[in-house]
């Protein structure tokens, strides 16, 4: 037996006190970028800090936000899960501080290894914390309407793996789509940036991990070239798209 | 420039000292049950537990964890990180303790809250760190060959919402065969557990979330009895799939 359902849509009414989103002018654009990563010389945290640097200096003001450096816990917690029949429930200090730091981005930028086609826990926890009920979501006017996002995933994959072209599909369903455009972000890609290790890995016929040898010297600098090529493309389409939209 | 690959295959050579898989006999059959949620009184834990009764009574011994209460971590470490290049490496004493129970397991259960189509933070931290390069795959025998898998994923949504099927194609694409079958698993299947709030989601003709009036009294007692009574079918259409396949 299933329960009759009473569908109510709760008023859209902000409370008093409660953050506004507000339009930059062009010359005022912040960006959030999140860094999801346990080291600090990761080639994951390089990428963040250059993609800051890209940012930066097309005139965005760039909050830096390192999950593992801030200490950023990624379990669910009471105070932070959803209470659904109250949207306006005050969520935990640090939520509502990240929070803020959402509200107050143009575009966020996350930058992750790809694990298991999918985001890290400390990224995936940030996302189950933060972009809450009555914040990211169940809103008639969503608060973060308008906003863009780029999901920066490194994966130690070769280009031309055929697993690839599946992982940044599902990539794409679970973060632009079930994720940034459920929010209401006007534009959510995923840059899927392979050949991120020293070893290449494929996957063979039967399914099975092949790791290649490590690459060195001249080589190794060609590699870390072309993926910094590569990393700067994918935040340039980007941004150029955002010119295309205004 | 891309660099050339020297694709190696390294030995299957098990260290001394290692541990291996063993067949337990069928009345000596081990069931791991992990369980994904900060309350210990959420509909979660309670399905967890009856699960695991019911496990019980079909022969099983079960190991019941419970990743909250064990305080279990779900940030990858340096420790826990995958070396590619050592496929022996010895990850923390942590991590190896849980792969034990893996490894002792002949099936193995996780029950979760679904948050975002997928698996809580806390769930995914555990195969990140867990299921890990050269003990879950990265060997041409698999030492997880054999095992099957359940993942039974709670969710506020209502049955008859169109999202639930896409929800459930898309945890059966990440869990079932992005982890699961790619470990050697020789069965994994996702139980979607509908209808786990008392007050009923929906997702409207734009996209938007609904939620509806909290059911009580006998509605309550009929809604809870009908997932009780769904959530035992996920259980027993697992094992009678494993019946077949033997």
């Amino acid at each position: 037996m299933r329960p009759r359902l009473y569908w109510t849509r709760r008023t859209d009414r902000d409370q008093p006190g409660d953050p506004v989103t507000h339009r930059s002018s062009s010359n005022d654009r912040t960006a959030l970028v999140v860094v999801a990563h346990h080291r600090a010389d990761s080639l994951t945290a390089h990428t963040a800090r250059r993609t800051a640097d890209r940012l930066e200096a097309s005139g965005y003001r760039v909050d830096l936000l390192d999950l593992h450096a801030e200490g950023f816990d990624p379990r669910m917690t009471t105070a932070d899960q959803p209470d659904w029949g109250d949207r306006e429930k005050a969520y935990s200090d640090e939520a509502r501080a990240h929070m803020r730091r959402v509200l107050d981005a143009d575009v966020v930028v996350a930058v992750f290894p790809v694990y298991w086609q999918s985001v890290p826990a400390l990224l995936k926890g940030w996302i189950d914390r933060v972009w809450n009920y009555g914040f990211a979501y169940g809103r008639s006017k969503p608060r973060l309407a308008g906003k863009r996002m780029l999901w920066l995933g490194l994966a130690g994959a070769t280009a031309d793996d055929p697993i690839t072209e599946a992982m940044h599909a599902l990539l794409e369903t679970s973060l632009s789509e079930g994720i940034a455009s459920y929010c209401g972000f006007s534009h959510s890609a995923v840059g899927l940036l392979t050949d991120a290790e020293e070893r290449p890995q494929r996957v063979d016929a039967e399914g099975g991990l092949l790791v290649g040898d490590a690459v060195a010297g001249a080589e190794r600098e060609a590699q870390y070239a072309d993926f910094d090529r590569r990393a700067r493309e994918a935040v340039e389409k980007f941004l150029a798209a955002e010119g295309v939209a205004a």
